[in-house]
């Protein structure tokens, strides 16, 4: 195997033809003069480097060796320590940080395909950074200014690290289960006592000090509030002090990310700061969420871009069959229609996911950038559309494709030296944390779809879809699916107060549908925009359009169909016939 | 966890009621007065009795060992052993084999049920008897009377293991590539020497000899031929004798099954007998092929059901949010439309998919025991037909619903102790071995459905589909369904001959869509024959039936739509898009 490979053609023409990034960014006051396309394609080719020489050759060995756990201490695999040095040394960390405490405000739609990268490179080296820019986040959005000026710098530079605290044993997707609780003190510090299970990169070696972020009640609410608890206390010139009765119960063995501490955390009277008001941390949790979902969505995309590659390459190499009429001995096997038919399902559906990744992110950039209120919220309605489906089609289709380009490799495949086998265990995760794609579809169809009865969505399918070229086969296709989506919404929303299951049993069907449909949009808005650029890769962003238009589009109107089913089917049975 | 449940009332049903089991059976000479519905019954029984409590057990602790090598020995992990003795004492491994040989002669209409018992109590465990009765097999029908006398009853009895060698490095889906030779001796045997991959069960510490069979090709000849080549070299009163030039070059780390020995093989000049004749290899291969390939799809089976049970007591019993107006602290999330959803896929698809293996056994059955010819021959084509699909629909689902289960977990799912993310690294490889589910559906689409113009597929149709009540909207649907897919066929047919790369192209959307209509017509049959029946059954046939013809059927449409689009699209790319 070859060491991993950016896309970084694929990216330029994502963030110069499709999205427009640098006319985005001189429109926005404070990202003018800060970054333009020759910053951004510098950094990611820097990124490219880093990932593909020190990231990517520890990820096998990672998988095999595992964190390793003994007297309370997490070890992460070798070559975890200085690949992390030079990876913060880098300021990758605070890439999209505040650059007021030391981040780079560098914008969302150049920072997910960063972390694409990152994701091909390392599932479960990521992760480690990808929970201190989200506790960064979390901080910064709603911390006290004290709180902002003592960790921030820290955490953007990587040399203390980040992690959420929210999941108990009988508080996982119901988080009013959480029993952690937190006493006031006279100081206006709170006293954190409590259990948490789950919590990625709850402790490692790579550096000093872990800030936790904590879903905690304070006594007597039974409301959630957030705090910070530092594992080592920090005193009042940022220098580390005594421990903070903050320690690892154990690790979890999994089924992949072994190069990640999946740790129970114990809170034993550990001092904490509150973040944001008092029983409003689900509120808090909620301004990072869209960031942390998105992230997440992209270690989906990550994955299957890293799955794409290689399945290519074997297909290259790996001689079995012949093509009709040929003479040879044996041809590689991308003669043959059937992995033909496999890769251009994991690569269409990759190079979607990459549209719909900086798409989101650039909404995310106009909701926090833009000065025009009217802007800003508007690109906050298309955040929150666009975000569910970010991370559940994202993570979906990305074990798909790695389901799928598993498959390429035949019985190789199966061996763990091949190393595609990594990829299916280590992105499987990405389905269930950081709300599973069933809680993500209700957020869709509950609060995005329905929640403001449709507004959003028509707002969305007008600006996007409508003003499509009426010349166009596939653009009436779409416009078809879209206005078949949207009358299936409406049903459902017509019906959403009296059939009160409704939405739920229903919701990932719609999801997967608008995704399909989407995924489908993007495609022919590369295929257009790669011709009106008179762009290289027209002839490629043709086929591959046609070739999704055809073999994967027709998936939505299926899942339409199980949709408009509706939720009686599965209600009124009995406990016994499950 | 509750121990292992085998299915016993659905069994019971299928074989009872939907497939008349005891008719068929009196009819067959060879199994008149040897089976009927008690003795079945009672066979499922004890099978189920002894895949909970001695096979279940081992399941877990021996993906933690896994199986070990040193010196050029393979251990199996703890317990394995002593499970395999019971097994064998039972006589499972001949349970479908010859009587004249010491086989119990039992119909596979039953095998399948009792396979599939096998492999959801561990899928590594039971893939050693499946492979002693599949190399049982070939022998059995292509072996000399001398091999058979010699080898079969210390087959059939476990007392000696079976093995099929037939990847090489080179040759995996093509086995024209394959280098092993094998010189004729004088005395008629031939010394085979070469190197085998990827050989399941090629050897272990359960049995004191392994019983190759080998695809090799005679020296000068560049066509294969199959030989038995045992471990240890078997003296004319039947005992062990001395070591016979095969061993162990290396086992292979793979990502599940880890109870399970896959080998390199080293063959040195090891002495074998032919199987069948000179250069007609491939055609022994394909005698029990149809057999294997049913096997393996039994495994993706045997992975959903336990699946199936695990994700639904789970569901029971974990208490998460609340049902519409439930005022709870919290209910189990069963409640929820999503879980639903989830746990009503895998249970409908699990359901169709025992229906298509008593199906596929019985028409082997027929094939095999029937004195009529024109019977027998239409047996043989519906086994024909039905054995791609089993294999590669089977197993194909059986990963997507092992997933699914696992998502009902949530983040319990993606820890090792949970079990059900073994199940899905398991079942996994079953979508690859024994021919990749690529390659039956070229098989499918190019050999059964196109090799006779479509005659076996509407002969299939017509006894089976368009014999439906057409008072029934269901009904309706499926013959619309099949018609469709017909069509398809029929056009597909015409073009072969000038677009030679269109079967390849499009081989897989038209299997997975022949099985979403195939998987229709048992639910149907399932629900019209409970009602038929006045069995308890009905209202949950009624309601899995429902469920399934709004929520999954609709997907055939889908992959005709894709499978109309031919295959153009992806054989006139260049390399450079792939």
């Amino acid at each position: 195997m070859n060491p991993y490979q950016a896309p970084l053609g694929e990216m330029r023409f994502l963030l110069e033809h499709v999205f427009n990034a640098e006319a985005t960014w001189q429109g926005l006051a404070s990202l003018e003069g800060m970054v333009d396309m020759d910053t951004a394609l510098a950094i990611l080719e820097e990124a490219a480097k880093l990932n593909r020489d020190l990231v990517h050759p520890i990820n096998r060995p990672g998988d095999e060796e595992g964190v390793g756990f003994s007297e309370g201490k997490v070890t992460t695999p070798k070559g975890y320590k200085d690949a992390y040095d030079a990876f913060v040394e880098g300021g990758w960390i605070g890439l999209c940080g505040d650059p007021e405490y030391g981040g780079m405000g560098m914008p969302k739609m150049l920072g997910v395909l960063v972390d694409e990268m990152g994701y091909s490179a390392c599932n479960a080296f990521n992760l480690y950074g990808s929970l201190t820019a989200g506790a960064a986040l979390a901080i910064n959005a709603h911390g006290a200014e004290a709180l902002k000026a003592k960790y921030l710098p820290k955490l953007y530079s990587g040399e203390w690290a980040g992690a959420m605290d929210m999941t108990e044993p009988q508080a996982g997707s119901d988080l009013r289960h959480i029993r952690t609780r937190a006493e006031p003190q006279e100081d206006g510090s709170y006293l954190v006592s409590g259990s948490k299970i789950f919590i990625t990169g709850g402790d490692q070696d790579l550096t000093e000090n872990v800030i936790h972020l904590v879903l905690a009640k304070i006594s007597g609410s039974n409301s959630l509030s957030l705090f910070l608890v530092p594992k080592i206390a920090v005193d009042d010139n940022g220098n580390l002090a005594e421990p903070n009765g903050v320690s690892v119960g154990s690790i979890e063995h999994k089924m992949g990310l072994k190069g990640s501490a999946t740790c129970v955390m114990n809170f034993d009277g550990a001092r904490g700061w509150l973040i944001g008001r008092e029983n409003k941390g689900l509120a808090c949790m909620f301004t990072m969420m869209n960031y942390e979902r998105l992230a997440i969505g992209i270690q989906g995309l990550g994955s299957a871009q890293a799955a794409v590659q290689m399945a290519s390459e074997y297909a290259k190499e790996r001689l079995q069959g012949n093509a009709a009429g040929s003479s040879n001995a044996a041809d590689p096997i991308l003669v043959h229609g059937d992995v033909r038919r496999m890769l251009l399902t994991i690569k269409t559906l990759t190079d979607a996911g990459r549209a719909l990744a900086v798409h989101t992110g650039k909404q995310l950039d106009l909701a926090k950038f833009a000065e025009d209120e009217i802007q800003v919220a508007k690109a906050s309605r298309y955040v929150g559309l666009l975000t569910p489906v970010a991370k559940a089609f994202l993570t979906d289709r990305g074990l798909d494709i790695t389901i799928m380009a598993q498959q390429v490799f035949g019985g190789h495949g199966y061996i763990r030296e091949t190393g595609i086998e990594q990829l299916v265990r280590d992105t499987r995760i990405a389905q269930i944390y950081e709300g599973t794609n069933g809680i993500q579809a209700i957020d869709f169809l509950g609060r995005k779809v329905t929640g403001d009865n449709l507004a959003t969505l028509k707002e969305f399918v007008a600006e996007h879809i409508e003003v499509l070229s009426d010349a166009c086969d596939k653009a009436n296709a779409l416009k078809a699916g879209f206005a078949a989506f949207t009358e299936v919404a409406a049903w459902i929303n017509d019906n959403k107060l009296t059939r009160p299951a409704l939405i739920n049993a229903v919701a990932v069907d719609m999801l997967d549908a608008f995704g399909y449909l989407l995924y489908g949009y993007y495609h022919l808005l590369m295929r257009n925009t790669a011709i009106a650029a008179g762009s290289e890769l027209a002839p490629a962003k043709e086929a591959y359009c046609d070739f999704y238009f055809a073999k994967l589009l027709p998936k939505a109107e299926a899942l339409l169909s199980a949709a408009k089913a509706g939720d009686e089917l599965l209600m009124s049975l009995p406990e016994a016939y499950f």
